[in-house]
């Protein structure tokens, strides 16, 4: 099972306009601190945190438990603005996981109530043995060569913003999530998809907007471990030159 | 005139995977770090950096000269493992400014080139009173009620990104640009588009997907300026309730 | 047995002015946001980071083994210019931990070899039962009414050194350790010491230059509950007035 | 004219310790952080701040206007739990300034007081043409080959402190200011002081505790180019050995 954080800054939304709008840049900054922030504290135990829309983001939490999660959003408490709330859920497909991670914390009060704050939500965590995680890590073929250094920044950030929607769009309806993780890379939590769907959704992509893209998948016990796999695959396949779309799934473990 | 830098952090490619797959949470930290990072450099000279692909950073730099660029990599040489290359210029429409800034900076060398490393190539630069930014601030309207406190918060994120890939798809033709800035709020630099022409192509996300949309414009010297005028235009709408879209458009200065 | 781990920077001088003196303002943030890093990742397994000198610093870590050590050094090669290298062990005193900390370093090679990098030397770790740390919170009494709003700003930090400087020199000699952690507060690793120990060295510095002190003492399995319990028994003294000596002294656990 | 700049957390000893003492490693990230924010924000306008007691910084803010002050409170608030109040003054020499400087705070409140919040008091501003900045950079003679690699990592910061202490006790009689910045490192902002003045201070500490000193004076319009002339005076000894005390002062400009 995969299990999955919601994590929600409370009531963000009127904090940022109040008592008139605060600078933009301070919001950046602040937004992407607290990011990097979450992000090194999941990381001790092995999480994996997405960025996702900054005010709420996405982990892979497998291993990570109650008090782990308490101690995170004490920790932003002592040194932020605002506050966070959080649910967890764990299931067979990372969508199912992040969705009963969030109706538990639906559950508890709307993002923008100014009753709700600092909870934390748990609707289920993985058991020990019962964890498991698969990530694919997705990157377009020869960035570089075709788009970084031959198109204007904005238009290279427009084809990887297409084909980042256009991989939201397959992987959602397979009970996968996609995660932008910056440049062209791309990280799907994907339990339960066989390398033969992600490659026909990889194909599939090629053949409709004339993206080429590749994956390595990783499986592991926890966050850590399976993006570790995946990238290791994604080496491979980097190395062997990916003209085969038969070699563009590459095992991790 | 608009002033765009594009910041590229030199041969990043590479370094991320050498001599292994280095944590992807390291990566991710390092490169929310290094936003916020440029961010408040740029921001105390009040210019507006747009995460973008994180390895590849666009902002708009009114007011902000050589000196203050060439600076700002310095300081990142000093700080961090990477360090950062730089192009700049300055044009009628965001479009057109980036799109200098990049051809400056790939004159120079590759993205992943070893031998090019910290340089600043300047296209142009905008004079005292050509400075001009227009910028709007568009958000999804209700976004808590219909979407936040409902769909499970991956939906709500898929929901979030198709509004973006369509703006994107939209503004580009007109030679703006569209930067998601966390929430469910975006940036557009727009230099050259009228309200009217905002307007419709809101009007038309709407009609094509269903997800209605609110724009506050705001235009001054530099992008802290017109960020802020935007940021108030939205404020007026929200507190009007943003039924109508002939009040979409609220003039911010 | 209290664990104490040396954390020293690699080659850390010859870099700082190579190949010219980098701008001190830089060198400020980047040992501040070391520091502030180090901390967040010790502290998530519950050890507590002194800034000691900043390019050296030590740091209680009860109950963080080798893989967690390993785990720091690794996520800061990936993220800082500078790398960092690390002696433990573990002993009766706060002293001896750390002179045991740094021999095992020292034997690895000179913090100013460029050969040595990334050493994780351990003397000793501490047991699981044999855990034990004690910890004294130190302030000034009143500061804040007889120093802070009263004299000039460098008149009350001079103030703050010189208590520093004598109950470092006190300390020293009975194995305890004493850092300065802001404000008007200090904390030292005390292992050993008795309570009495503890107040006749704030009374004999009361004595000698007319600086009351107080503490309270804090015992745990870990740097961050036996500092908590510090902390509640400082509490309790200026909930008292911390009038009279016999009361100086509260027992946190 | 030197002008100096006290940053003081408003009302900060009372909220650490409410509603219960918060985790003392997050206060430490808490202040290593605000520290390395602001002292990021005054240095992209030549500033350099001192940590001082963290809770209490100074800093040397030549050409640094209200304005730039203003942005860094606004900056502060918006993205820390906590809020700044400040002082300015300029004087002849930097212990009379940071003196306006706390006076001009003092007068609006105290540190504790409830009421008090984001003051900005300016007690007087360096005109264009006035600003002068002296500082000396001061460090312990081959202190890795004496102190770092041979005796404990606590013995060697307590012999840094135990400098510190005496140069403190020194300068502070010449209307001088001493502060630590790291290493075995001290910076001291010293207008008005002949390099005959600071050669004697050296050379008695060396008499009266055996640790042998070096500076290099560097001055200049603000904060940065002073400190950087004076790193260049103390390479130039390095570079020459630093056997004889007439060589230990040199000119930076």
């Amino acid at each position: 099972m995969i299990q999955m954080t919601l994590i929600q800054i409370d009531n963000y939304g009127p904090w940022t306009v109040t008592p008139k709008p605060r600078n933009e840049s301070d919001l950046q900054i602040l937004q992407a601190e607290l990011f990097a922030d979450v992000q090194k504290q999941f990381s001790t135990k092995k999480g994996l945190v997405f960025f996702t829309r900054f005010d709420n983001m996405l982990a892979i939490t497998n291993g990570i438990n109650e008090e782990d999660h308490l101690r995170i959003q004490r920790s932003i408490k002592n040194r932020y603005p605002i506050t966070i709330s959080m649910g967890v859920g764990a299931a067979e497909t990372p969508h199912e996981a992040q969705r009963l991670a969030t109706l538990a914390l639906q559950n508890e009060g709307g993002a923008q109530s100014s009753d709700r704050k600092e909870i934390l939500a748990i609707d289920s965590l993985a058991d020990g043995k019962d964890n498991y995680v698969q990530v694919a890590h997705i990157d377009i073929n020869s960035v570089t060569e075709t788009l970084t250094d031959v198109e204007s920044a904005f238009d290279t950030s427009f084809m990887v913003n297409k084909a980042q929607h256009y991989l939201m769009t397959k992987l959602i309806k397979k009970g996968a999530l996609l995660f932008f993780i910056g440049g062209d890379n791309f990280m799907s939590p994907c339990n339960g998809l066989s390398e033969k769907e992600i490659e026909e959704i990889l194909i599939e992509i090629d053949d409709e907007i004339g993206i080429g893209l590749k994956a390595g998948i990783g499986r592991g016990r926890n966050a850590e471990d399976a993006a570790y796999m995946a990238d290791i695959g994604l080496e491979n396949i980097r190395a062997g030159n990916n003209v085969d779309w038969t070699e563009v799934i590459e095992k991790g473990c």
